[in-house]
């Protein structure tokens, strides 16, 4: 038996993979008049005189929407929402574990951008913060900032800003162990989508000067006819305004870092030599990479990371978006700003206190990650005054302890 | 402290009634590996390859959407979505508690009939039934009429159905106590809102004859100017045709049947002297009834039931939707339609094998209601041909008994 059917199997038995579970018992006619009619009336009229109490006294201050459309899950692509729902319920299962977040799936029988920003806005009144998921780019771009201009809760679209997150974590220390700078490196990135343009605009915010961002049909510059959309013409202006064109050889010529977040086996191994010194690849193409390592090696490169559990440096958005939340719902952050991201990234980077070629970035097991990255997610949202509640650190820590032990 | 301020207290400990839960351990790399990425993705496959399989594979079989605007709740009124949610967890907490369903509540940010049958039609994918709850009358009728057709999942507004039934239950009971027919008795309702009108259309399917339902402007009538709406008027042609009008006291002349949906003291005692001999009254006014027992009484009723725990005869919808979608869920019924409504009614009167004055249907926390309610309803769908899953009766239990047993 495959993974595949063993999954398969595994759902099969459980009917799922979540449940609703019930925090106070009702066992008798009296608790049942507290916890709904008449007692609840009481709590509804303190809501309605008060909304900021529906983050005491309803679930919203620890619940997170899991929102997809269907149109680009994992490596399936546009496979529609009921066959995204394993997907989501996995999502919502993994906030439950790292964060002890409450998160419910919502699969949207729609693909309609204007649809999914109305239904998530219309939807939101019981969330504390929605997470963004398998929704096709360029739609999720606009989806994303439109949600974070009329919501007052945190929008986060995982397959961007996670994947972000990581991919730098995992730079910070590779560009540590070979002594180079961010703002010296040239960086390579295959893959335009939701993952590609959120990394290329996290490292121009952490100083990277030198970028080429590419897809199926090449390096990406301003006023490209074929496969372009507004946000690639945009990002091409700000990172290549001398308008290059060319294939990933062209661009690889000189980089000292490739970062792959498109398809199986688009990274010829014989490509390595174009590259600089040292080079670091992060070949993150799922379920197989742009190039795998055992071939990487053999061009001499040292230095590489995937998006698999089975090498070593496995980049898994797992790093962050537990922490992330958590952290944001620690000092109820309005909204996850890049501030944010970068704390978060720095936060799991700065958990391997000596890299090594096979050990960039702590295991997804390692329970010290969604303290650290929530603890730092937090202070930044004080700091950059996106936070609510303020809290000095020592009552974080507690909160955010407290949060992951349990109810 | 009075039982809103307790219960404020419980909500504030807790921060709310529900949770969601993991029904798989995540334990390591491989666990992490079935669960979500990457055998996850043949889930995703096989249920593209063939849709049913999401009932087997993921919680939709399971799971309940528990859908408000806040435009009706409770007493409370118009409170809007944010102040509905303790009632719509309350209700998730019942779902759970009694039928061991996973219901999610959604409190919507509109009011639009239109948007409302929109959102819930698009987020339904993971939902395996829609419990319509505290939706204002009559764009509740539209709202559900709707759904009902465009969705293959049952869709119940609790709000009428639930009510209906259980007033049903009740009556059948009530009218087996003072031996009279429900073709033969003048039934008074009061209120034309949600409950008012599916009570009225439940008793004349089954057999009513003489109705008169009213609201705050008296007697319904065809034409009448003041008040009316698509409903009302369609309802009065049917009960009403003769136009009679008047207010409560000219409608109870000859009644045998009161039934109070509507608000606290609108039945002055003296009143009861105008109906026939041995008056049945239901006064479920909440959490004032139309008339108190203790008033009713010295006026020389018997049989008087309301919608309160602290008197005898409380008629409460929990008696019916836990089962009503336990019964619709365990043959995967794709509507719950009128027999099954009917179904659920009886069963619940047939659990008082003896009814008395202060007995006519079991408590709330009766534990026969449920699998007696849900058998009968699934007997119901298989009957109708409204079940997708056809199974003979033992089968039908032991499914119940496993399903409420727990996981």
């Amino acid at each position: 038996m495959n993974i595949y059917q063993e999954s398969i199997e595994l759902h099969r038995k459980h009917k799922g993979k979540i449940k609703i579970d019930s925090k106070i018992a009702l066992k008798n006619k009296y608790d049942l008049s507290l916890a709904y009619t008449p007692g609840v009336a009481g709590v509804s009229e303190e809501i309605y005189k008060n909304n900021d109490e529906v983050y005491n006294l309803t679930i919203k201050a620890n619940t997170v929407a899991v929102i997809s459309d269907g149109s680009a899950v994992l490596g399936l692509g546009n496979i529609g929402p009921l066959s995204a729902i394993p997907v989501m319920e996995g999502k919502a299962l993994l906030f439950k574990r790292f964060a002890n977040i409450d998160a419910f799936p919502i699969c949207l029988n729609t693909q309609d951008p204007e649809k999914i920003i109305e239904i998530t806005y219309m939807i939101a009144p019981i969330f504390g913060g929605i997470n963004l998921e398998d929704i096709a780019a360029p739609k999720c771009f606009i989806i994303e900032e439109r949600l974070k201009k009329i919501l007052d809760i945190p929008v986060f679209h995982d397959d961007q800003h996670g994947t972000a997150i990581v991919v730098y974590a995992a730079l910070i220390n590779a560009l540590k162990l070979v002594n180079k700078k961010i703002h010296e490196v040239k960086i390579v990135i295959l893959g335009a989508g939701a993952a590609g343009i959120a990394i290329t605009k996290l490292l121009l915010r952490e100083g990277a000067k030198n970028i080429r961002i590419l897809d199926r049909n090449g390096i990406i510059y301003p006023g490209r006819k074929e496969n372009m959309n507004e946000i690639k013409e945009e990002i091409a202006r700000t990172i290549n305004p001398e308008g290059e064109k060319g294939e990933l050889k062209d661009a690889l010529k000189g980089a000292d870092v490739f970062i792959g977040v498109s398809q199986a086996n688009l990274f010829p191994p014989e490509y390595i030599r174009l590259m600089n010194k040292d080079p670091i690849i992060f070949a993150m193409a799922n379920p197989i990479p742009e190039i795998m390592p055992e071939e990487a090696k053999k061009e001499g490169v040292k230095i590489i990371g995937t998006g698999r559990s089975d090498y070593p440096n496995q980049i898994n958005n797992l790093l962050a978006f537990p922490g992330v939340f958590r952290g944001a719902f620690t000092v109820r952050a309005k909204e996850i700003n890049d501030e944010m991201k970068v704390a978060a990234a720095k936060a799991i980077a700065s958990l391997v206190e000596e890299p090594q070629e096979d050990y960039l970035i702590p295991s997804p097991l390692d329970e010290r990650v969604v303290p650290a990255v929530s603890f730092s997610v937090a202070k930044a949202a004080i700091e950059t005054k996106v936070a609510k509640i303020f809290k000095d650190d020592n009552k974080i820590i507690e909160d955010i302890k407290q949060a992951l032990g349990g109810e």
